[in-house]
């Protein structure tokens, strides 16, 4: 475990960098100031880059459109991996038909509708539909109401024998300095532990989300695993995730993990990053942007 | 395990029976049929018993007059003890002022209320009274919006360093034939898995629960565990826990262990009960009522 | 939570105290020292004091002569509990006839013997007495083949629908300044995880410990759990369970528990001690001894 | 979920065929008979297999000749994914120098030995060579002693921060019809609960088996995980992982699920396979063998 200085170093060692969004992209107040100096850095030393992320909310699409409002341009669909996306892949391959029902926003729903297979939120299931009900996704927190449509999904769950996904396994999310938020990963749970049955879980630290994005690079070109990167701000998820998948890692300060316990938590959780620097900002006059 | 057809010979071999009272006296339809015919034998029969339920919605009053409403005379707040009664002696013992924020109904939480301390619903604390926060009480599953209150409760936990206590451990409760509803127990394991703190549970199977009615009847009286019977229909609540605190179990088939799974499910937990009846109804014309 | 300095005030406030044994009264190096004063002060101030251990290896008068051999003789048999005379009482309600098998030494085993009850080393187990096995218990770490008895007793507890018992909850205990061994209770989670059946356990922090310990003083006279305070030095196990049973609780900082950490822990747990002190050791010239 | 009668048909709707070996194609008596049939038939009609499976006791050539001396000679060194390999690529990848300490026999290890690194056994770790330990791996159940060395490993992952690493997930495996035996990923849990730390685990039903799978086929040509299913025994390993993976399952019922328990533990879990059929035996006269 090695201290860096400037993340400019860990860019030249490495061709292909994958990035956690939350706590190292950005934060509650917005974008980790002088981020788009590392996008600039990248983009000069032909670097490529992915932006790998629990998240199920909305669409790479829109993903993609929120970095662009608060000026970061570098950042396109085609550059983020979601684990929503794996959500939509496992219902493309593995549920042709009937209804898919969802406790999250329409939006997030939307993302995952597809020709043969019709989604519909909780709220509208009923006994004429529930034997249609193929699948079941938990998107996001919000769009729905938490009394009436957890203690529905409950009894959807028991009733039919059906896959039932949690598309962003997070427990909560932060939502200011010193608040968070539930997060739909959390409510799966819950309900996991209530109809005792085992739920399909997509979202880091788990390895399909890093191989979705090895496999979007191995289309255009040859790689290996020794030229990628990781970069995250918690040990659980970011780092344990890429070590296992054996990525080099970087556990960055600009998040969950403070500085003061970095070396603590790494101690007593075991899970070592390869690197650990204070932020993912690239510094430096010789980066001549 | 010995089966045992007439519930009258398992009250002629004890003193005292304790019963579950979901699923063993009363269902989602209301009074188990015949159940009162039990109470009427062991009022004849001069033998003791107690109601040991998880349940802090209410008090043993108001508990007391939902039997009554139902026309079960025979069931007074002294022989009931709820886990919401361990949740106010907790509170009585070690919480001596400030306000106990909790989640549930107001008449939850006003049985918990005493002079020096006061309760105060989730929705009611703010930055001008967190400071007196000395205590989180989880009471009921109602009586507070889901999305604003657990949210909210989530983070008056991380920000105070405060017993959190859970007043029923129960998961869910069943509604109809069909269909649960996700219990208080339920939601205090998601936040607390999301807290990452340890609560302080009150209810079956542990063992303070049985400790405090046996504690009721030695107020009064001599008397040894092998004198006293607890009837359940669960086993993993009822039986282990009576199990382990040295009392005789019976499992009653007319709750949530079915007659066709009651052997299976007994080898595969080994969880066994002393008994299996099919119900705790007292049968027979020697019965002179 | 208050800091105290010195173990003398918290004395002089209760009737009496419940001492936790390793990282309290000794450690790895033998007793703590000067705490043969605080048994002198207990004495002289006319208080009640009892040990409360997770411990299944060997009787109380074993235990007791083990201080006894320290140098402390305050310590006899009547006031200790331990974990292993709560499994004692549950055979001897619950057990009455047939074999007992267990893990442990014969020490152990000697202590749960009683006259319809006979008990046999796992490794004694065979086909032509599988039969008569009614209960399994979990004793002590030591007095077997780790590799052929602990599989035995996988396939024992696969094969008979009896009771699991599990004498003492700890994971591991402390053999040097640096060095850990494994404990029966990681043993018999290791177990239980495999056979998936449902273990009875016994010790700290479960409520049963606690009151075995304050039945012992109501058989002799009146008590309010006000009058007691429960001294430990590990907050999952001394201080929640002491907490949970409405005890007043100090934390000593003389094992599990480091002084710099002490904060940190209470904070990141929740688990509140009512006091803390550095450690259970009564100081002071005004101590005329 | 489709029952299909003759496993020719299964064979014959797709290009790819993923085999579990324990209870798929072999149990404890020896090979499943008939299976050869299957294995001729596959070649005949120019369907590729490969088998996945938790174990890490031996190489991939020690594995295929085990199935040549029972008769089955269609399984070749190149057709084995063992969670061993995954073992191996992490250690190649994130372990350059130094020692790889393990729990196994010297044939488990020898296979994970490279030019940079050495293994060491457990046993032979020690205060001179202490520091040079890199990494832990837990490998096979057998070559070690159980208590000397097992405590050992405790010893050594609370002093060093480094990866540890489970080769094999399975908590136990069938040694004869009626007996278990306790398997490396059970001894792993009981270290890590001890421990505190994170552990990495290798072996289904992580994604990453059925990756490593899936990438050695796409080295040589273009496949969809449409045409690849997957053929397992056990809903909890085989089946959730190849469904998350997004691949078509079939539960035989040659192994761990009863013919007779099938449907009820497909309804209690929420895990379905796409087909349910007998074994993987390909029946029939049309295969003119």
């Amino acid at each position: 475990m090695k201290h860096i200085d400037n993340f400019k170093s860990i860019v030249d060692r490495y061709q292909i960098v994958f990035f956690d969004a939350f706590g190292v992209l950005k934060n509650y107040k917005g974008l980790v100031p002088g981020i788009e100096k590392t996008f600039a850095y990248l983009e000069q030393q032909g670097k490529e880059y992915y932006i790998v992320t629990n998240d199920a909310s909305r669409s790479p699409v829109q993903l993609a459109e929120s970095y662009h409002r608060q000026g970061l341009h570098a950042i396109s669909p085609d550059r983020i991996v979601s684990s929503g996306m794996l959500a939509k892949e496992y219902l493309d391959l593995k549920v042709k038909d009937g209804i898919v029902a969802f406790l999250g926003t329409p939006e997030s729903a939307h993302y995952i509708e597809n020709e043969g297979r019709h989604t519909l939120s909780v709220n509208q299931v009923n006994s004429t539909n529930m034997d249609k009900v193929n699948a079941f996704v938990f998107m996001d927190d919000e769009g729905f109401d938490w009394f009436e449509d957890i203690n529905k999904t409950v009894n959807i769950l028991r009733k039919r024998t059906i896959p039932a996904i949690v598309a962003n396994t997070d427990y909560a999310y932060p939502l200011s300095a010193n608040d968070v938020s539930v997060a739909i990963g959390g409510i799966a749970n819950m309900v996991e532990s209530i109809v005792g049955k085992e739920f399909i879980r997509f979202g880091k630290p788990d390895s399909q989300m890093f191989m979705f994005a090895y496999d979007l690079i191995r289309e255009r070109r040859q790689i290996s695993k020794k030229d990628i990167v990781m970069v995250g701000d918690t040990l659980y998820t970011d780092i344990i995730g890429g070590n296992k998948f054996g990525l080099d890692t970087v556990l960055v300060l600009s998040g969950n993990t403070l500085p003061e316990d970095a070396e603590a938590a790494i101690h007593s959780t075991g899970i070592v990053p390869t690197y650990i620097c204070e932020s993912a900002v690239v510094h430096g006059g010789e980066l001549d942007l």
